[in-house]
C-alpha cells in the first residue's frame, strides 16, 4: 500500500486542476493498493469532486486546512514561520509522522524546500534537498541537480549534490559508476566562480566519485556526463531555457508548415516522428521531481502543472515510493561518505 | 574604409582556420572598402595563406606577434598582468590607438574582455563590458545580455547592463522604448537573489528604462521582453543550453527519419522548412557578440567557431563600424544616466 499526501492548493491552476489530476491518475492505472490524503479548503475541493462524476473518492480522505495556503509569492523564511496549518505545511508533516510515504505538491518551490527539509528532516552529512530531474540527451539520460530549491550554494553544497546525484544516478539510471560534472561556462581548469573552483578540489580529491570536470551548456543535451551538478539558480534557468527552446522550435516548425502544402503533406508523412518527438520532450509528461536529501519522499511538481501534469507527478511518487529509494541512497550516499 | 584587426591565434581551431575565415568573408562579400591588420605567429599564417590559392594577401598588413598568445586555460588577471605582446593584445591596442575600427578575436572570453576593458576603456558610467547577442524568438527578436564576460555581477552592474541593453535594442532592434526584465528562477517579486531583489530596486526607481521585472527560463523563447538581463554565468549557460537544446532535437530528428522510409519521404517534401529552421538557429550563422560598454567595437567570436563563423563575426565587425554604432550607444546611454 503506498500512501500519497497532496497538497491541493498549490500550482497555478489551482484546486479544480489538481482534483482533475487524481481522478486522471485514477482512471489511468485503475491503483488498488494507493490511497490519497489530500490537503486544502474542503468547499472548493468538494465543490471540484462534484462537478466530476468518476472521481476516485473512496481511494481519497479529505483533510480540511480551511483557506490557509501558501503563495507563490511568498518568501522561504516566512513560510517556516507562519506556514503552520496550510495545505502545504500538512501535507508534509502527514509524511514526517508516517502517516503518508510521499508527498506531492506543485506549489512554492523555496517554501516547499524549506518546509520538507525542517519538518521531514535530512538525510545525515547532507546540508540542504537538492531538486532533481532526468534530462534525455543524445547518449541516453543523465542526472541533473539542483534544478531551483537553493538559489546559492557553496562548494560543500555543489560536492553533496555530487553525491546525491551520484547515488541518484546508480540507483534511477541503474550505472555503477555514475560520470559527475559541474556545470561551468567552459570546460578549462580555470573557467567559472571561485565558489566552482573550491567544489572542483573538493571533488577531485574524492576517490568515491567519478568527477570529470566542468562540462559547459552545450554539453547537457550531448550526455558528456551522467550527473550534471549545479546551483540552482543556474539549474533552474538552464532546464525552463531548454523548455522553452523545445516549445520554438515546434512553433517554428509550425509557422513553416502552414506556408506550404507540400510541407503539410511531408509533415503528415513524417507525423509519427513529429508526435514521438513532441511526446519525448514534453514537460507535463515528465513532471514529478524528488527533493534528494529527505528522509523521505517529496515531489514537487511543475507550478504551472496541468491534470496531465499532476497526474505524472503522483506516478513518480508512487514509483520512488514503491521502489525503496530513500533506503537504497541512503546506502549508497554513506558509501560515498568521505565526499561530503 | 573600415579596418579590422583580427587576433589570429584566437579559437579553438586555429590559424588556418581563421585564414580560411577571413578568405570566406572577402570570396562572399569582395569588400572594396575593408583592409585586416592580423595578429599572430607570422610563419604559421603565412604557410596558411600559401595553401589557399586565393587569399586576399592585398587586403591584409600582417604583425608579427610571434609566439605569443593567451591560452584558453588563462585567467583574465593574468592575461592583463603578462598578455602584452601576445596577438590578442596587440590587436585590442591597434584599435585602442585608431589604427584600427573595430578588433575581432575567437580567443579566451574572460581575457578578451578584461584586455579590451582596460586598453580600450570604458564609456562613461559603466564600469565593466557585457557580452550581448540578439536571440530569436516567438515573437520576433530580444537583445539579451551578459553571455560571458562577469561571472559575477552586482546589482549596479546589471543595472547598468539594462540600460546598455535597451541602447542596443532601440539602435539594433529599432524599437523606440524596448522592454527591459531580469532573468529569474520565477516571475514573483519575491523569488531570486538578495542581488537581483537589489537590482529590481534600482530599476523600478528608473523612469528612463520600461523595466517589466522579473522572466524566467521560458520567456526567453516567448520573446516576453525585448531585453533579457543576467550575470554572464547564468548568461552563458542559458545561452549555451539553447545551442544543445538545437542540436539534440535535430539529433532527434535525424533519428526517427533513418526509421522509417514514409518518413523519409515525408522529410523530403518539408525539407525546405528544415533547412530553414536549421538555418535561421545556427550558431555560426549568428557569429560574433559585440562587447558592449566599450568605447570601440570589440567584437567576440565563439571559441569553436570554424571558418564560416568568423566570417560572420567579421560581417558583424563591419556592420557595427559602419553604423556608427558606438557615438549612438553613447548618446542613448547618456539619456538613461540617472539608471546607473
Amino acid at each position: 500500500m503506498v500512501r500519497v499526501a497532496v497538497d491541493m492548493m498549490g500550482g497555478d491552476l489551482g484546486v479544480d486542476s489538481n482534483v482533475a489530476g487524481i481522478r486522471r491518475f485514477c482512471l489511468d492505472n485503475r491503483p488498488t493498493d494507493i490511497s490519497f490524503d489530500l490537503f486544502g479548503n474542503i468547499a472548493p475541493i468538494e465543490a471540484a469532486i462534484s462537478k466530476l462524476g468518476d472521481f476516485p473518492s473512496d481511494l481519497c480522505t479529505l483533510h480540511d486546512t480551511g483557506d490557509r495556503t501558501i503563495s507563490s509569492e511568498e518568501r522561504p523564511s516566512i513560510a517556516i514561520k507562519k506556514g503552520g496549518g496550510t495545505s502545504m505545511f500538512e501535507a508534509i508533516s502527514h509524511v514526517a509522522l508516517d502517516r503518508a510515504d510521499v508527498v506531492v505538491s506543485s506549489g512554492n518551490t523555496g517554501a516547499f524546500m524549506a518546509l520538507a527539509k525542517i519538518i521531514i528532516g535530512m538525510i545525515s552529512d547532507i546540508s540542504r534537498p537538492a531538486l532533481v530531474s532526468i534530462i534525455p540527451n543524445i547518449r541516453g539520460r543523465s542526472v541533473m541537480l539542483d534544478l531551483g530549491a537553493n538559489t546559492d550554494c557553496s562548494a560543500t553544497q555543489l560536492a553533496q549534490f555530487a553525491a546525491m546525484g551520484s547515488a541518484a544516478a546508480k540507483i534511477l539510471l541503474d550505472i555503477e559508476s555514475p560520470s559527475v560534472a559541474l556545470l561551468n561556462i567552459g570546460t578549462e581548469r580555470s573557467k567559472g566562480t571561485d565558489t566552482l573552483d573550491e567544489a572542483y578540489k573538493i571533488l577531485e580529491n574524492n576517490g568515491n566519485i567519478n568527477f570529470v570536470g566542468f562540462i559547459e551548456g552545450t554539453d547537457i543535451s550531448k550526455g558528456t556526463s551522467d550527473v550534471i551538478v549545479t546551483d540552482g539558480f543556474s539549474g533552474n534557468i538552464s532546464l525552463k531555457t531548454m523548455e522553452g527552446t523545445i516549445r520554438y522550435l515546434l512553433h517554428l516548425a509550425k509557422e513553416e508548415i502552414d506556408k506550404s502544402l507540400i510541407c503539410k503533406l511531408g509533415c503528415f508523412l513524417c507525423r509519427g516522428m513529429m508526435i514521438s518527438i513532441r511526446n519525448s520532450l514534453d514537460p507535463s509528461r515528465h513532471n514529478g521531481a524528488p527533493l534528494l536529501g529527505l528522509r523521505k519522499v517529496a515531489i514537487k511538481s511543475h507550478g504551472g502543472a496541468d491534470a496531465f501534469g499532476l497526474a505524472n507527478a503522483i506516478s513518480a511518487a508512487v514509483t520512488f515510493a514503491k521502489s525503496n529509494f530513500i533506503p537504497s541512497m541512503t546506502e549508497v550516499l554513506a558509501s560515498l561518505k568521505t565526499a561530503v
